[in-house]
């Protein structure tokens, strides 16, 4: 693609895309919006509509109670499987589906942290997302743990030279995100995993910005722990519950650390004494919520059916695309590219930088294109390979240099 | 009312209610149905029906992204002051809603714990609900506490004298349940918060079986922590969030030890270091389920509507009418009444216990008539004000007195 690719040539890349269609599944009610915001909330699947009407009709007004016993009870785990073996390589009672990101990374450092509690250091990098951050602060300051903060080497991923002078023996558990929030970078999860595991710490992966748009095999990494949002590339709508991956190997001997009778070994014993699931409902808390635990599923589902070759595929061609329009339009204007150039190294969003990106994003807005703008001066552009067209990309790239120049005014 | 009461009687009580009405504003598909568990899992709201549409269509599929910035944050706290104002007695910034019960007993557990780190003795009853007693457990073992186990006291109340032998000053905190899942036994809140006040103990209150069901008042029984959930007498749906009540006196001295980028001071700033809100969102964690919380408003905006004066006295009434009919017909049948005679002592529910519980709650389940079972012996007996009617228990008893005689053919 040449950088004075024409708009013509985008329709026609869209009329030659195999997952065109899928954009039909989804409530698309203004079609002259341009939203490249999916990587931070993902369209409404029409089917999810359908699904969570299904719910409270049938299985709420009508099933009542019984519905607990005949559908719900299974749903955490029937979803955490279809994301499991649907987009992580996992095997089936791998993951699970409870809590939101944040108490379900707690969890599972907490779980880290009490598998070697002769171990009091955690890793995490500096530029990690703050809910990754603060849960390991309120957990270092419980345990008087030693954080070490891997200083930011953006836009470029963390790399294992990055990482390996912060390992040594001490080291009990190393939080990295699998794709930077802000700059899209993509890190190496075997390489990093297996460094982490050279020296005996555990890692917990947070794939928040990565399930649904980039490929990824926890079995492959030797990932011990992962957790990942669904309200992303997933499309599980507004606060959608969190997954948590532990394998099956790590199972037997991590214990998350909130009791409650959901992750009990039976939950209508009653019973004295807490004694924890055999498998990975040991990592539920109390009752999940079902109506938001329903709306997640055929996001999902569609996703697995796209498969992740393809979006994959697509999603390297539009941040590519987005990439090369901002070489030809805006990185003379005083616009930086604050995400990696290769596509190997990068996910799905592209983050482009301003002093005014603030007043930027608000000229955006008006002109109804919605990026996300991140302080202080990121204007991130998600593209969700399902939903978001080439067009998309090229008319939300001439948009930002037209609010570029407006803002230069 | 005299024990030979008939269905007329049952049928006149129902027309003279001034509560009747609000039975229409529930989905009820099936009348055949004699549903005797709105304690466990409360009716579908119409109201909700359409509020979960309105998310849908309106902020999620047409809003997208922008609908968090116009509604969608301000959900936990403004869930939290209807909830707080209209049925805790408590002021606006008292209460939010995010997570589900038992993370929020984790959470308001633990800050109490932490308010007084020289104490390390945590009282509670030996019958309170399962995950209140594994939260204290789990706490337990990460903290080296003292567990003190009240012995029941079932069917009757937890009373001062029953609690006053296990409190001195060594004691952190008191977590008590207001209403007893199984007994229905009401305990006096001020009694009991002052008695555990009067040692220096904080309390923490678990209104999940009184909340829309009985008045109650946080100030005037000078509480510090209660947290309650929305889907029995409040209607908010399968595994609808929690609420947590923390006084406004205690939240400058509490923090909840969960932390991430939703009880974060500056939610966007994704700065360095985790500094909490100054108000009641210091007690969120991450992003909360929109879809779930949305659909707890309605139920809640009903029950404040109807009154809670309203509610109790029906309630009583009902629960007393299940009462009348016990005596009449199966206290002389091998069935005991496991809820506290009084009505001053007793919640919304009553339990009957039978050793062949099981079998008899198969027969009523194929007779239409859903209460709820609990093991080993006890058929529970949920009366929800604005669902449920004087013929309901009348129908329902005597479907009960059916099946313990067809059970013991």
């Amino acid at each position: 693609m040449r950088s004075g690719v024409t708009r013509e040539e985008c329709v026609a890349l869209d009329r030659a895309d195999p997952l065109a269609s899928y954009r039909g599944e989804f409530v698309v009610e203004d079609e002259s919006l341009i939203y490249l915001d999916g990587n931070s909330l993902g369209r409404l699947p029409r089917a999810t509509v359908d699904r969570v009407g299904q719910v409270l009709d049938a299985e709420w007004g009508h099933g009542l109670i019984r519905s607990w016993a005949s559908t719900w009870v299974e749903m955490p785990t029937r979803l955490g499987d279809l994301i499991g073996t649907g987009l992580l390589g996992a095997d089936p009672g791998e993951v699970v589906v409870a809590d939101n990101t944040t108490v379900s990374l707690y969890k599972a450092v907490s779980a880290a942290l009490d598998s070697c509690p002769e171990r009091s250091t955690v890793v995490i990098e500096s530029a990690n997302f703050p809910t990754d951050r603060y849960v390991v602060e309120s957990l270092a300051r419980q345990r008087s743990l030693d954080v070490r903060w891997v200083p930011e080497t953006g836009p470029e991923p963390l790399g294992a030279d990055d990482l390996a002078p912060h390992l040594d023996d001490s080291v009990a558990v190393v939080v990295l995100s699998h794709v930077d929030y802000r700059s899209a970078a993509l890190l190496d999860m075997p390489v990093l995993t297996a460094l982490a595991r050279g020296v005996g710490a555990l890692t917990v992966w947070d794939l928040c910005h990565s399930v649904g748009a980039v490929p990824i095999d926890v079995h492959a990494a030797g990932v011990d722990l992962a957790v990942g949002c669904t309200y992303k590339y997933l499309n599980g709508g507004p606060g959608a519950p969190a997954f948590t991956y532990v394998s099956a190997a790590r199972q037997r001997k991590l214990a998350q650390p909130i009791w409650g009778w959901w992750g009990g070994a039976d939950m209508f014993d009653m019973a004295e004494g807490y004694s924890p699931q055999a498998d990975i409902r040991s990592w539920l808390t109390g009752t999940p919520g079902v109506l938001s635990l329903a709306a997640v599923e055929p996001g999902v589902e569609m996703v697995v059916r796209a498969g992740i070759s393809a979006i994959r595929q697509k999603s390297v061609a539009l941040t590519g695309l987005a990439v090369e329009l901002y070489d030809a339009w805006l990185a003379a204007e005083g616009v930086t590219l604050s995400s990696p150039r290769d596509p190997d190294r990068r996910g799905s969003h592209v983050t482009l930088s301003h002093r005014d990106a603030k007043a930027i994003a608000a000229e955006l807005a008006d002109a109804g294109v919605l990026p996300d703008f991140r302080r202080p001066c990121g204007i991130r552009l998600g593209m969700s390979a399902l939903s978001t067209r080439f067009v998309d990309v090229y008319d939300g790239l001439a948009a930002l240099r037209n609010a570029v120049t407006a803002t230069r005014r």
